[in-house]
């Protein structure tokens, strides 16, 4: 059989043609990110521990634009005396200093943090950081984070919801069936559609980086 | 006023009264026990590990009539190297060697467990106990336990539930508001009414020993 160029084109014309007439795929489906427990630093917490005049050293950029995971990581102390090494930091530096474990983590700690939205932290727990420098002793600043949805404004009027929202999501994909309620949606635009949950969320229902979870209507 | 001993009578006769006529309170409240990582060992294995003739030391009975807390711990390890120290073991023997752990757990050891009912190990994980006069080697036994409720025929009779039905567990009384589905009823005149779950579960939700959960019906 002799392929002419009329047959291609003819042939790539119904293929567009057929594209073009699939409806937009309407899906409750959002990605998991698990947050493993990290460290984001202030300038001056941050020259405590590493030093006057130091810089983070960008590892690997992370799914939200532009946050990433430095090569610096921490060790965290509370009144149990037992540390946490290894705790990485997280860029770019903040106006605050702030510390998300997982609730497994505050009892290794002895820390009672309370469960917050990231960058609330009036009143959350204290906490120490030990850096090869310094230490830093946090007054407030260690939350366990809430469950909750980054998404761009276009998500947003996909799925019907707007910044602030609490929604409750099917983790059905895992090892354990679970359902979460009240999760936040927080709508940006420089977001990414990503769920994000702790480590004792993601091996309750058995989830990973990747996993999907869906929107319950 | 004077209070004749007639008069009490007529009061207590009352109170009585009312409270026969007050129907049984219909409740689907659950109280939870959380399970840390645990050792059930057979004879031969405990034998092994701590030696000839050797008993194991009650410390403590479980809220399981007949299950007890040992004076003895052990240790686990995996192909990561990475030890998990002080693991306690449970009473009393057992036919079969089975390793409890968390998916947190799972992840230090590099061992893979399935999600199973206890006393299930058929095909789970191999895993390596540590004692103090020898070592198992177990080619399978590790699992991380499902969510169940022990409960008696009693009680089976007043949640309308019977032996090996799954049944959905609303976690409403922690930080973190989380539905389990699937939950299995286990029922056996000595049980106590009970929900057990391992850390992982009990840290999501932010519920602790005592915790109560509600039957979704």
């Amino acid at each position: 059989m002799e392929i002419t160029t009329a047959a291609v084109a003819e042939i790539v014309k119904k293929i567009v043609a057929e594209m073009e007439e699939t409806p937009k795929q309407v899906t409750n489906e959002v990605p998991i990110g698990v947050s493993n427990r990290h460290i984001h630093l202030s300038k001056d917490d941050m020259e405590t521990l590493f030093g006057k005049g130091y810089e983070l050293t960008h590892m690997k950029d992370l799914s939200q634009p532009g946050q990433f995971a430095c090569k610096e990581t921490l060790t965290l102390v509370g009144p149990s005396m037992r540390a946490i090494e290894g705790v990485r930091v997280l860029g770019p530096l903040r106006k605050n200093s702030q510390v998300e474990i997982s609730m497994t983590d505050s009892f290794q700690l002895k820390v009672k943090p309370p469960v917050r939205e990231s960058g609330k932290i009036e009143g959350s727990a204290p906490v120490t950081i030990i850096g090869p420098k310094g230490i830093v002793e946090l007054k407030e600043g260690c939350i366990i984070a809430n469950r909750h949805i980054h998404m761009s404004p276009d998500d947003a009027v996909v799925f019907g919801v707007a910044d602030g929202d609490y929604i409750d999501i099917d983790a059905f994909s895992g090892t354990r069936k679970t359902r979460w309620f009240d999760v936040q949606i927080r709508v940006h635009k420089d977001f990414r559609l990503e769920m994000h949950i702790d480590t004792d969320d993601a091996n309750s229902a058995g989830l990973k980086n990747g996993s999907v979870v869906t929107i319950v209507k």
